[in-house]
């Protein structure tokens, strides 16, 4: 069993929880132990207290407690016994009472697990070698939670923990929490002004601030020109249509998150959830020959989704969703170097946003469910097929995910790893066969006969509101020179050097970049310390010496390095070969 | 009376109706005469022609037969009658008996008419010298008319005529009726591929095709460029919000085309039908001090309204309104200037578009129905005065609209003419004391008090998608180089030119210029009538000579003048210079 399998993990973390049992009821005994199973990233144990009070001041002790304990900890021994023995052996303890009568009841065996000196009860898998595996654990927090959920039960003492292999990948995954919360969207959202949710408006649709938009609108400005020369025609569609349009598609028959329609003039609209339909309208309104294909109709527009409010989650789970949408209509001998093209484009977008990591999976039907899939059996495999050889010919590591394939056919995702090394699933390119069939899309080849496109649905960064989210969470909100919404600062040391200083600002704006200058009666010092709260790439400080010798003083946020002296023209020279290159430098 | 009295129009246009009559009565005798009515630009006469089949082809005849009868007529001559009496003078004419009864039962004074050897009864206003000033006329077109409009009544037929105070004035309408069926954009837009209607969308919702496309990218990318320099910082917000937020701006209760709600998580939602409530949160977002104002918030967006399918028209009137809307953020003190930073804008955006004659109306409140407006008379006058003074300081001309205002504030609207002298208003100025109220905005000013800022609405086109419309039909098709869509096509003249030919359009294309190239197997003439329809700007022509040399030939379609041969590099200066100047050469 490799160790980073998922199921040797849940045994070790799962196996951790016994400890911590162990640990508690040693340190307070007439404490009882409920449940304790693995979760992602980790375990919990529930425990019955009693009158005392826990906190999570606690967890050291605790922690001490369990390495102590894990020294004898040899091997898990297993004992089955009878509903009669268990309740004899557990007699104290309600909740692992009510287990064993449960686990009976379901005609499971019950089984008795005593690692060292730890009597337990327990139907799950443990590890081979405790006092080896077991060693890099760390406890996390406290939380309530009732007995089986249900808040008719009582509330017991819920204590979270982790538990990796290795030393390097506990540590890894630690740094990765404590940075994550660092740099969470949400919180570097509101202090560097960049988006708000407002209730008035409703959750899940967020309101981008001067300072994100520009973000946005640089992404946008940026895909645009590189998606043109990639051969792309941009369009404009609404954000309703007649609900009959999505029926004709069946979104509207097999889409879960449709937002509810609006009646106008006795007939329903809905905000669009796709725009794939409406780009077939375009593609349907001259009539097409193969000297037009391949056409790559491409968007970038808000569809609005119907998301659970329980669900919403700053921007990586938002009502109102703008794509980076393409759809490319392509004669059927064009698809291999089609998809070819746009794994080309994927790289390079992944490229400039410095996303050097990623990998691919193959969203394939899920078998036993042919009734959620649109079209014919042999059409899906010849088209799963061609996915993965153009994936695996790009030499582009990828996994099979059979189930998750879109209803009108199957795709790639590829998954990037953000600076922490967390995983998210940002571009999609789906290989679509049927809805040229449902929209009765035909163009004329070369010797006058109609045929069928096939349709590939592309967007690369998915949602830009989730990209960004993931960005700012990326680069722990210092974006980029090319992306950073205020480029550089100028800050005069004091009263006399303001129009000098003025004199800069408006030089460095003409040649359009983004700056701001900063005339507030504060210490030079402080002045810094907003800009690199602001995490502005460049301060430029102007003083007596800088007038004199007609210079700027520059610093970069990104070494905190001080540049020293130089002349305004290098100044921009630098500052714009940074953006060119996409880079902080 | 001024001869340009819409009131003295009407009776000149009445007046030809009773021309009409005449004529046809004199021509055909036994046809009847129903009603004959002024309306917008003209005036129409019914008829009962009995079995009698008339055509366009009988407009000649009848206009022919009008002038020589005009000769004729002195005055109209005026004269009470009794009911009974007109019935008999009528006694032929079933519609001039029933108009009779009616008159006389609704008490009104019955009239006849005589203006030289033709009785009519008729209760309207006519010229005085009808000899004199009925000269300029003409007969436009002929349709069906149900009798007083009822599809149970006889189907009459109508004649449609107009009449000008003026030769010029008759011709100029002419003229402009002519140019403007050729420059239609709803033909042109079809003819160019600019845009498209599909009846899945629905009506009012036109969907963008690659060419329209890239002229609205121009024109925002235009406006976000300008505006920032005119101190604009542009946001994003979603196109729906929770119907709370109209109801708290008092949308809800008092603007009519709201769209209706849906039902999300038995939450009421709306499409925004304006976008100031949104801007409202992003600036109750963070605490405002006067250091931060004025605060220009900037939007190029889609609100979407209800208009009724019957009013819908092509590009003019649509459902989905993009608008490139603004916000401003003011201390009162600061109005004067704020409202003149706006004018000066506004003045450079119709310069930069070509539209050189416009004037102003300030619109103010119907005082007899204050119930339709918010706030207090006192804010109201003296924010009516601010509006009057600003334009007038200005030397722009300007009328005032009684009744025209917003139902939170006054407004200066602008009224634009195109190049057929037709007017069209586009801009709109708000100025809002209401609002800030309503949504509690405050600021904190010098003294640390809190102040209530006051909003201007600002739209300088208005709606993107109608001003498209209209620039369709000011160029007539024929866009200037820094919007067409394609600025210049290169032609080969034959199949062994087309790898020159195609260099040419790499290297055009390389300077960002939007380029296509021609390599159909067709002639020559063929094609470049195919660029002309198309109206690019330069057709690039290239053969034997040009490659020997290393030119190109160029032809530029504003002046259908061949400009010989240049090299590229002087071709791309040339082209450069027509697009930062946004002329056509």
């Amino acid at each position: 069993m490799s160790k980073n399998d998922s199921e040797y993990l849940n045994n070790l973390r799962h196996s951790c929880a016994h400890l911590l049992a162990k640990a508690v009821k040693d340190l307070w005994p007439g404490t009882h132990n409920a449940i304790g199973p693995a979760i992602e990233n980790g375990f919990y144990q529930d425990f019955d207290f009693g009158d005392r009070k826990i906190s999570d001041a606690d967890l050291p002790e605790i922690e001490e407690k369990m390495r102590i304990i894990l020294k004898t900890w040899e091997h898990f021994d297993y004992k089955e016994v009878t509903l009669k023995d268990a309740k004899k052996l557990f007699s104290d303890n309600p909740y692992k009472l009510e287990l064993a009568e449960e686990f009976a009841k379901g005609g499971k065996k019950l089984l008795t697990n005593n690692p060292g000196n730890f009597l337990d009860l327990c139907k799950m898998t443990h590890v081979e070698n405790p006092k080896k595996e077991m060693q890099h654990f760390k406890l996390l927090k406290l939380a309530g939670a009732y007995w089986r959920g249900n808040e008719k039960n009582k509330m017991l003492t819920r204590i979270y923990g982790t538990c990796f292999p290795a030393k390097e990948e506990l540590d890894k995954y630690l740094w990765q929490q404590e940075e994550a919360k660092k740099r969470d969207h949400k919180k570097l959202g509101k202090e560097l002004s960049l988006f708000i949710f407002s209730n008035s408006v409703g959750p899940g649709l967020p309101l981008f601030m001067p300072k994100g938009m520009i973000i946005r609108r640089v992404i946008e400005n940026y895909l645009v020109k590189l998606k043109e020369s990639y051969g792309h025609h941009f369009v404009w569609t609404p954000h309703i249509a007649r609900s009959e349009l999505y029926k004709q598609s069946k979104h509207w028959q097999k889409y879960e998150a449709m937002m509810p329609p609006l009646k106008l003039e006795d007939e329903e609209y809905t905000l669009k959830p796709m725009n794939c339909p409406h780009h077939f309208q375009i593609y349907l309104a001259n009539p097409r020959s193969y000297r037009d294909l391949p056409l790559r109709l491409a968007e970038n527009t808000t569809v609005y989704r119907y998301e659970k409010s329980g669900v919403i989650n700053g921007l990586f789970r938002v009502r109102s969703v703008t794509q980076d949408d393409s759809h490319w209509f392509i004669p059927h001998n064009l698809i291999p170097s089609e998809i070819d093209h746009a794994i080309k484009l994927t790289k390079q977008i992944y490229e400039d946003f410095g996303l050097s990591k990623f990998h691919a999976r193959i969203s394939i039907r899920d078998k036993k469910n042919p009734d959620k899939y649109l079209g014919e059996l042999k059409v899906w495999e010849s088209a799963e097929k061609e996915l993965a050889k153009a994936v695996s010919e790009k030499n582009i590591p990828y996994s099979l995910g059979e189930g998750e394939a879109a209803f009108y056919g199957p795709k790639i995702d590829f998954m990037v790893e953000d600076s922490l090394g967390r995983e998210w699933q940002l571009t999609t390119i789906q290989l679509d066969f049927n809805q040229p069939e449902n929209f009765d899309l035909t163009y004329t080849d070369e010797k006058g006969e109609k045929k069928r496109p096939a349709v590939l649905h592309i967007a690369i960064l998915g949602s830009i509101e989730r990209f960004l989210g993931i960005l700012i969470e990326h680069y722990g909100g210092a974006f980029p020179t090319w992306l950073a919404p205020v480029q550089a600062i100028v800050l005069p040391i004091s009263d006399k050097h303001k129009d000098y200083a003025h004199r800069i600002y408006n030089q460095l704006t003409e040649v359009n970049l983004r700056i701001e200058e900063d005339n507030r009666n504060e210490t030079l010092g402080s002045k810094i310390r907003t800009a690199e709260l602001q995490k502005i790439p460049y301060v430029i400080i102007v003083g007596d010496k800088e007038i004199k010798e007609s210079t700027i003083s520059t610093r970069r946020r990104h070494e905190k390095q001080d540049l020293g002296q130089m002349r305004i023209k290098n100044f921009i020279f630098m500052i714009q070969k940074a953006i060119d290159n996409k880079t902080n430098n």
